[in-house]
């Protein structure tokens, strides 16, 4: 039974927006000689999310909207009052909902490889979630397995 | 230290079903000898979820209420122009609300195994959201430890 | 491999309160020897709920009002109608805003251990909420690794 550790990084564009990251993970996967086990993605950010669901472009769009609905950016936050936040950097966004979004989807996933290959059904894609773009993000991915 | 798969098949029902599995989850921790360890539950579709919450009639009915307000069927989603999406099967249903709740509920648990048994509280059962039945659904279980 | 199990109790405020709880999961895994592995933090409870977000307190207050919009404690509900309801304890509380908060964030979360030390990016914080309080609340944590 073995841990092996990897990190994946990836550049964000503006605003909120969904990266299918199913190969990089298969390619983490496939990097080790773990057949039976699973992996664990980590997202280790406050305004990123992760979610297993199908890539369908127009979906897509569908999910944006959900989640500009379920979190509105103009709505009221008191996270937004910049002035009154002590020891914040001089580029401190203006990200409640992101953290709300972030919140209700969730940062982690696990997937479980069988016979050497990810679990995930036909139509299942692992969804990466910018909701504070654009930035530089780092994914922790633990294989875990023999 | 070891690493069982097993599958467990379900037929739902029409619409929006949850379904109490807690006993096929025992029932699959039961038939290995692992004492220590969790298992990790994975639903391989799309438009299912899985909770864990308590198995209370009247609140398995406000979930339900609570879904449908969250994600409405009626509501305009551009995932159900059938006619504008290529290579879709002749029966493709209008599921984008299925997809949102199933994006919004999780489609992953993890459940500790301590001493032989599922390590839950007493009013938590494993729930299994269908929410674009009825149809036969797999759900993939990893059982880990010792 | 080892599976390490160990048990967080918390007392919680009235009503619905947010619990910074990085420093007693760091303490558990600490007390183990596990230096590559994960930190399962599962809460054996249906109206409380973990997440991993930012801990800043004008933050904290949004996620409260975010959650009483999306669940409203005045919402009519079945499972409130407490005299329907047959073999209720004495002091059920009418709770199902509760449970459906609790089913939308998720009872569990699986922290990564890197060198020994929990894998949480710079603003990260384990969040426990308490969402029908106030309660002595359970945490059931296992470490894995070796």
């Amino acid at each position: 039974m073995a841990v092996i550790n990897k990190i994946i990084d990836i550049q964000t564009h503006q605003g909120i927006n969904i990266h299918n990251i199913t190969p990089q993970i298969e390619s983490v996967v496939a990097s080790t000689s773990i057949q039976n086990g699973y992996v664990l993605v980590f997202s280790r950010h406050t305004t990123t999310a992760l979610a297993v669901n199908e890539d369908e472009e127009r979906l897509i769009q569908d999910i944006k909207v959900f989640l500009e609905k379920l979190a509105p950016l103009n709505d009221r936050y008191l996270h937004n009052d910049l002035h009154l936040r002590p020891n914040i950097p001089p580029d401190e966004p203006k990200n409640a909902h992101s953290h709300l979004m972030a919140m209700m989807l969730n940062n982690t996933e696990i997937i479980p490889i069988v016979d050497g290959k990810l679990g995930l059904g036909t139509y299942q894609s692992i969804l990466f979630f910018e909701l504070d773009g654009a930035r530089k993000r780092t994914i922790l991915c633990q294989v875990y397995g023999e």
